[in-house]
């Protein structure tokens, strides 16, 4: 329930950059894709929630395996994508991408995008994030699923998690993403697009204001939770 | 998205009150019944979330119709209860119920319950909620779906609104409706109960409270609606 979008608190470990031979004159161009998740994506959609646990200090309440991930993101009754949870990935790549067969889906058409960067990105962790035996990997992912505000009648999207891993903060990557999602709110009628943040994260707020949202000073959230639900087994 | 559990702000017309006769050394029972929505309940449910938004002094951002209502909490392609945008009805009664066949659904068994009451409840829009040609009365409704949080990789239920009309506040209705949810999300597996509340709405926050949620405090909501989300439109 965040927006990492604050910079990087500490020097990534020196490693090389990835670098495109010959492009130092004209900049660092790097491929961009947002694509609907796969249950493929699982192991690394569930290294990406614990990054964002461990950013936003909650590790306490993180108790997501791949396994539940799965079972609850992609059941066997297929979910609507836009209709129930729905992730999108961020993938780049130095390359333009040549893979589409995964990552196709007849309600979404990944969109594909070449940022062109002053410096390198350098990615530590760009094996353990690496999709597949493929050249691209996962930078980001936002995960959002149907609200519905009565009053407008109408639904919105609430935006649960907006994450970008470390070495790519800061490039326009969240916006790439959030976009993505206000998007598919306008093309398909919706009314909202709402997400939650943590008060003490202005880098987050200060995000989604600039991408249009604004913070509700009025609203509270009150979350009913553990042994305190667990109390409602068989009562009335 | 509201709690309306303060006391009425007005006294009630003098209209006569609904007695059962004979029953005034044994208190005033009342019959009560909690069962999922169904589409011919939506011009009541047009009146009730009116009167929400009365209450929440909201009525600016009121825009839903009897028409867009029906065709987002009922539309043609059917969304599973619980899965989806889905409504719990509190009905009200002086007699046993005796209708079903329109209130019953495979996913859900109404919930009855007699409630003794020290004083009988004078409604003055009795008229106006009543079911059908019935004697049956609607007195409030809970509306909520699913939502994800992904540190515990299972779905929780979100309580967009929890409304009960004034003359039956305080009586132990809007505990009845929360409690069918935190029912049912236990029996479902689920791992949260969530909803927002107005910061000055302190009845509210205490009746959450009172029924096991704690307020979060650090957690924030921003919005992006109106033409800060239409400018989505076709962008990139």
């Amino acid at each position: 329930m965040a927006a990492a979008a604050r910079p990087p608190l500490s020097t990534p470990a020196p490693e090389p950059a990835i670098t495109l031979p010959g492009t130092t004159s004209l900049g660092h161009p790097i491929f961009t894709r947002v694509r609907l998740a796969t249950p493929s994506d699982v192991p690394l959609l569930h290294k990406l929630i614990h990054q964002m646990a461990v950013f936003e200090n909650l590790t306490h309440q993180f108790s997501a395996t791949e396994s539940s991930l799965s079972s609850t993101l992609f059941p066997s009754t297929t979910l609507q994508p836009f209709h129930s949870f729905t992730i999108f990935i961020l993938d780049i790549s130095l390359t333009p991408f040549t893979d589409t067969p995964n990552h196709t889906n007849p309600l979404y058409n990944p969109t594909e995008k070449v940022v062109n960067l002053d410096l390198p990105i350098e990615d530590p962790e760009r094996d353990t994030f690496r999709v597949g035996n493929s050249d691209t990997f996962v930078a980001g992912f936002v995960l959002f699923f149907p609200n519905y505000p009565s009053f407008l009648a109408k639904p919105g999207f609430f935006v649960e998690d907006l994450f970008v891993r470390e070495c790519y903060r800061r490039k326009g990557f969240g916006k790439m993403l959030f976009s993505a999602v206000a998007m598919q709110a306008v093309k398909m009628g919706y009314g909202r697009v709402e997400c939650g943040v943590l008060d003490w994260n202005a880098n987050a707020i200060n995000f989604f204001e600039e991408m249009g949202a604004k913070k509700l000073h009025e609203l509270r959230i009150c979350r009913l939770t553990g042994e305190a639900l667990q109390a409602y087994r068989g009562t009335d």
